[in-house]
């Protein structure tokens, strides 16, 4: 029986990790970790009975200590907290679901202690790329992606161990506003930006995905996953997100996934990998669906993919940069502080004017993200 | 270096596969063999002096000896010299490109002699897929397929190993005359159904590819190809053959192939698999190619490959009925002996009227295909 932990249990990938340790039945739940939704996590925790959780917040983790009292688990909080979980012993695969760079040093904690890691924190590899790619090596660890596009980029890698990748084709649906020009975009509200025309997603992934960064951040996860320059990376507006992502091998051939959008396939493949298992819900319809269409992405509108290539090519902590301006900016947006097209700008200005660091260590990294808060913090 | 040896070197497969031997410079002709077209036969063997060589025909096998006297190479005629091409101990692969039930002796000794097989003779599987698969794993030998969409398949089942398919999604163009209806294919010529949107090949194959059974004739070598139910096998019209094919997991994973319409590729890519070779001309634009649609086969004017299904449904030698009766039928056509309509009449009627043999040995297969021919022979 495999045993998982996850790291952001009550998130949206968290949330559907446990649905499909519910249709597998035979995934054991050790470790769940949470910010601090604990009533979701009670639920969890009586339903999962994992040995150990970690709620990030201090106050949050007594309270919840309380509320399961009446039962065996430890209780931790904070970042030790968060590596405890990641390292728990019975772990085979860590599921890092948490968001934003709080998942770096946990993801490097279960990696050093050999757990395969179900990796659906995107900031760990887009910022700590260099340093974690390697170290999964040196520990005999697999890094396995959970996002949708990146799932379809290994699945279409599979057996092909010797063959040469010339080009990936990542997939992106283009978002709410593909189509818009940048005069569009001006007034844009939080809840346009919010929906999202085929995916169901956290908020912040879906603003992401409405700028593009997301894709950028992707694009920067993939040449990491993948081992390949950011130039072999073809980005490809698909409306029906129907192709998932593909690879070109060097005769030309395209491997392919496609399949619904549903997020449960990913986590099940990641967890399972390599073999898949029945997994309920609708199968492709290839008729029912009408065209499939592909546009190159308009990068004069969507400048958040391109200022993502400009970082991937700079290298060092620009990706850091870039990551975290538009964590901040994308926060600032959900609280009506500044406008939509406002977080690129703060992108572009971060990127200009933050200190580079060529080859920055995981503290420089830790270090970039505080001071691009800080930067932002004094200017807007 | 691998030796290989061409059944059929002379028609579309034979000297596409001598393109990739061109091309890659490091694989062995080390036998060659053609119906009758010794003109494009000497020039082969000039170029890449193979030891033997069967010209079908024996008058023009003699003519053929007398051409190439200043070589030093070996000319056989007839069956037993296909025979012999197929078992030259030098090769390591066979390609057996001919047309026809006259394929499946030699893939039968290339199998007992160890040799993987390059397939492209359809007939072999689709009327003694029976004999042949389980002689393959007998002996460890491949059946690696030619075929564009097997390729696909094929491709997409890489690393799969332990994964249960749940559907192949086998796509066709939909030939020449998608969209019409039975009234419009009353006055078809020759040259209107020759005339294929996307693929060049062999005119046998072409005329098969627009009435469907073409694609009828796929989906039976695709059951044994790849050892599912013929239910399980969906085509897809699929006007633009981007997709090649593909495979759905039971996970709901689609695996598809992507490419432009290249048949050096699936030859190659039999070749050398597992391992993939860079591989010259066009790479699919996705931007370029605009929608990707996708219909379901219209039954109703496509007989063809309903009867193909009823044909696998019934078993036994009644592939073996379908195929010789239409191949038959599609020689009249051609030789505008009959009418385009009356291709699908002849193979109804035979698959009405002749005898069905549930378990046929070899012998029963092959008596079938010349009683068919009589059968047709005696009624048009």
């Amino acid at each position: 029986m495999r045993s998982i932990a996850i790291l952001g249990s009550t998130g949206s990938i968290g949330k559907q990790t446990l649905e499909v340790v519910e249709e597998q039945g035979d995934l054991n739940v050790v470790a769940l970790s949470c910010k601090g939704n604990i009533d979701i996590l009670e639920k969890q925790v009586r339903k999962y009975r994992p040995k150990i959780v970690c709620v990030y917040d201090e106050r949050k983790a007594r309270e919840f200590e309380v509320a399961v009292k009446d039962l065996d688990i430890k209780v931790t909080s904070g970042i030790e907290g968060l590596i405890e979980v990641a390292t728990v012993k019975e772990a085979d695969v860590v599921v890092t679901a948490v968001v934003g760079m709080l998942g770096i040093r946990p993801t490097i904690a279960a990696i050093e202690s050999k757990k395969d890691i179900a990796l659906a924190n995107k900031e760990t590899l887009v910022t700590a790329g260099h340093i974690i790619m390697p170290l999964a090596r040196e520990n005999g660890v697999k890094i396995l992606p959970v996002d949708s596009e990146h799932s379809a980029i290994f699945q279409s890698l599979n057996g092909e161990n010797y063959n040469r990748i010339s080009k990936i084709l990542l997939t992106a649906s283009g978002g709410p506003f593909r189509g818009k020009k940048i005069s569009d975009l001006k007034n844009v509200r939080v809840e346009d930006a919010l929906n999202h025309p085929n995916w169901s997603m956290g908020r912040k992934i879906t603003i992401d995905s409405s700028t593009l960064v997301n894709k950028g951040l992707e694009v920067m996860e993939a040449k990491w996953l993948f081992g390949v320059e950011a130039k072999q990376i073809q980005v490809l507006v698909h409306p029906q997100s129907v192709i998932h992502s593909a690879v070109e091998y060097e005769d030309g051939a395209v491997i392919a996934q496609l399949g619904t959008p549903d997020m449960r396939l990913p986590i099940q493949y990641a967890l399972y990998y390599p073999l898949r298992r029945s997994l309920s819900g609708k199968r492709l319809d290839l008729f029912e669906l009408g065209d499939l269409s592909f546009e190159k992405p308009d990068l004069d509108t969507f400048k958040g993919l391109s200022l993502a290539y400009e970082a991937i090519e700079k290298g060092g902590n620009m990706p850091t940069i870039f990551n975290a301006a538009n964590e901040k900016a994308v926060a600032m947006f959900l609280d009506n502080k500044i406008n939509y097209l406002e977080i690129i700008d703060i992108i572009q200005a971060c990127m200009g004017e933050m200190e580079f660091i060529e080859t920055p260590s995981l503290d420089n990294i830790l270090e970039t993200e505080n001071n691009t808060y800080d930067f932002i913090g004094e200017r807007w």
